[in-house]
């Protein structure tokens, strides 16, 4: 299929009308999309999905009545937005240095001036309010960024600027799911997901994995035997398909294709939260040891040809593969640019996305403007597009490095007869597997399953606790567990993403250390 | 009642244990209040007013576990946090100039480092993940401000950041009701706040107003003859006190004092939605038109001594009467410093304010750590709580000289046989209202409420049309109505904050042109 090409982003914007100039312009992710986008056939009609609540998320009235259209010159007496000579901020200024081919460095100062010739956005516009789905100079740039990356194959698709991907996940519950219902995820998943279902009423069911993440057959087991008489049967899949949390196993194309088969087979929406996606990397060989050596900030190597070769290596999303627009993809700004941005974007059919953008009108409006400023100036004026999948690939290479010390220090220090774990190929996550009976006062235990977590939980918890005594934080394992049951099983997941990388292989030592004097090896 | 005073607030800091400096560390407004607060009594329970929904947040278990707190160093493989060495910005600046008499103008630069000596907030700590309640420098001015200006009269009050008030409101609403269950609002009100209710399926009744506002005996009847047989009782005032939203009105003291009282007969929560509470100004007196001649950006006058007695000429909030804890206060930073911040503050009984955190840690999180560092800088670095105060006093002459120029505007331009306004003393919002009687195809219309409303709306739709056509937005009435009717009444909004200085006259002239046309006059 003919795609958007990165050459050809100049042109399509050349031949685009301009940018809207007025405060919180209405401004749509339709107005970025390539032309190849219309060729699409529509995604499916999926409003049965909605929930009771989200029926009624209509939107504000009062905000699309103030936001005429049109180039003419109109005096505002309309809504409450103070005029930006009442922002006590004159200017923004910020600059940084990045591993990227396209330009190695950027600095910008932005002004709170009427604009000036030339200018299409400055800090009187980014300090007032935004329209919900973003500013359009930003939505401008994300939105041919997911076309470029995942080439969504039906037409009708839209992107808008969420205030991250934790506040998404809360709304899209709120949108597809009333209370009793039932969602599904991989057996174990993010807390913030199982919390944020918990909160609304939502129950969880996991589904079985192996090493490359979600069961499909497992799946299709789930929903055909599904009682209906208990329950009413789900219809959402809640997956992390790169770098999952916590596991960290990544689906390959055939595993993702099954499973958006079985989603087809039993209409199910699938939320696809994905903001380790650009973290793939290579499979880990044992280094022995010498990955203190190579890299490090500033120092990997990308050039031009390898970011192509490095975005045509990473697994299609399931975005990528949605002929009937059932996926609602999550994208992050936080493990890719900078956490405190609360900032990322969501991506799926105009009929889901317009649930989203009648919710944030009446909630958070939009993301920060100085959030919003920042990433429009790092992402479009310095970097491009093709300087942030530079960028990307520099993430995921460091990103590697980090595994690979943790990995070796795993192998150096770990107690090999009651620890095992899973190299992860993406993410920022390790997953560890720990063999309970090896502990002394549980080795013969003859109980029940509940009495025996019951004492696996104890035992984790010690654990944990001797871990911060020595000095490194670590995350029970439990707490990844899709149906609050350890299932008589004890993990711990261990982030990579953190730590300074001095710190890296001496938490792992400290770790070891303490599972060492907690099972008296 | 011995209260906290401006010239303390720098020993209670110097005898306080230091900041924390970790990433994302707990914080609590309770670290910050002044020793009187401790000696007051506390608020009464509230928990019989929460939702079935709300008695699910508890937050984020794995938040909690992730921000060991004390002084000693622990290595993190625990939570997801990536390293500040891979956020592309390495410093943010920012300056501005305004007209206080602490300190005239600021210039800060935060760089992406190591804290330096002395150090205690930069952008490493800024660009990265933030506690729920915020970061704990600005929260603690935050704290001092509120405590400063309300002085709760009960001990166990706490107050966080929230994503600005629509965001807060969303959750408050979240937090006490129910579907199916009624809030009460004044009779025209916010229609953010309408819409935010509709959309969780609650109703809302508006209660009558005068010139002061809400009317008390109108709210003791309501409640007093409730028909809790139709549906249960409202146990939520949702009111704007100051600068009311449309009709500009304020709330004398003694009016507060009696809301309250009902409030306390009937066990109301309050929400107090006060965004326009420095922006309160003496009444006009009509100026033969020599309002453009006064005031202009950067030209008022203001001194400590003024600031003072600015602050004491304030009439108190509900926040200040709160003797039982039942007033959730929202303030907003969007209408004092900058709407694009998304950032404001609720202050509320430590039991209702818990709700609201365990639901932000699992939706948007924090406020923007851009936001979050320009309001730091701005407010505790330079400015001081005497240099803000000074500011708010400002913007309270600033709005005071465009409600002028506006009111000027109307008696010079406004066709008086049909149109009736009200001058304001805060805010800035000027309500309007005409006699549709004199709309030549309605004066000798004899039909029903409904049918004369279904004409008036036509009406309503014409004139702004007309208006928008002649260059100028107003905002029409029915937005505002709390029942969704309008009651055999036509009413315009106008705003003094959006438009140049200039455009105001001109604004208001165009719409009197409008008015003329579509009344045939």
């Amino acid at each position: 299929m003919t795609r958007l090409q990165l050459n050809e982003i100049e042109s399509n914007r050349a031949e685009a009308p301009p940018l809207p100039l007025t405060v919180a312009p209405y401004t749509s992710s339709d107005d970025y999309k390539s032309p190849y986008a219309s060729t699409r056939p529509l995604a499916k009609c999926h409003a049965h999905h909605f929930s009771t609540e989200s029926r009624h998320f209509t939107g504000s009235a009062m905000k699309k009545e103030s936001s005429p259209t049109g180039q003419r010159r109109i005096i505002s007496l309309g809504t409450g937005r103070p005029t930006s000579d009442y922002y006590p901020w004159e200017s923004l200024a910020f600059r940084g240095v990045s591993p990227v081919p396209v330009k190695s460095d950027f600095a910008c100062t932005l002004e709170r001036t009427v604009l000036k010739q030339g200018e299409t956005y400055n800090l009187s516009i980014g300090l007032n309010y935004s329209h919900a789905s973003g500013s359009a100079h930003l939505l401008r740039f994300i939105t041919e960024h997911v076309e470029l990356v995942h080439n969504p194959p039906y037409s009708n698709w839209t992107t808008f600027l969420s205030s991250g991907s934790t506040a998404a996940m809360e709304v899209v519950f709120r949108v597809l799911c009333n209370r009793g219902d039932t969602i599904l995820t991989e057996q174990y998943t993010y807390p913030g997901t199982l919390e944020s279902a918990t909160m609304k009423g939502i129950k969880v069911q996991g589904v079985e994995m192996d090493a490359d993440g979600l069961l499909p057959d497992a799946l299709d087991k789930v929903l055909s035997s599904w009682d209906t008489a208990q329950s009413s049967k789900p219809h959402v899949l809640y997956t992390v398909p790169t770098g999952q949390n916590p596991t960290g196993c990544i689906q390959p194309l055939g595993r993702r294709r099954a499973i958006y088969e079985v989603a087809e087979k039993h209409d199910l929406i699938i939320i696809e939260d994905d903001p380790y996606y650009f973290l793939q990397m290579p499979p880990y060989h044992h280094s022995n040891g010498n990955s203190g050596i190579s890299g490090s900030n500033g120092q990997t190597t990308v050039d031009e040809t390898s970011v192509e070769a490095f975005h045509s290596r990473c697994i299609p999303s399931f975005l990528s593969l949605d002929t009937s627009g059932r996926v609602v993809r999550l994208d992050s700004a936080a493990k890719i640019l900078a956490p405190g941005l609360r900032a990322g974007w969501v991506t799926a059919s105009s009929q889901i996305i317009g649930k989203f953008l009648a919710y944030q009108e009446i909630s958070t409006s939009s993301v920060s403007g100085p959030s919003q400023v920042m990433l429009w100036h790092l992402l479009d004026e310095s970097w491009g597009h093709s300087g942030f999948l530079s960028w990307l690939m520099y993430l995921s290479q460091e990103y590697q490095w980090r595994r690979n010390v943790v990995l070796d220090a795993c192998n150096l220090y770990f107690p090999k007869e009651i620890v095992q774990w899973f190299p992860p190929a993406s993410g920022m996550f390790l997953w560890i597997e720990m063999d309970w009976r090896r502990y002394p006062q549980l080795a013969h235990l003859n109980r029940s399953p509940d009495e025996i977590d019951a004492r696996i939980l104890e035992l984790e918890l010690q654990i944990a606790n001797k871990s911060l005594e020595k000095g490194v934080l670590v995350t029970r394992g439990s707490l990844f567990s899709s149906n609050n049951k350890l299932n008589g099983q004890l993990h711990f997941r261990l982030t990579f993403a953190a730590a300074s990388r001095e710190d890296l292989k001496e938490g792992v030592r400290l770790f070891a250390e303490a599972l060492r004097e907690c099972f008296q090896l």
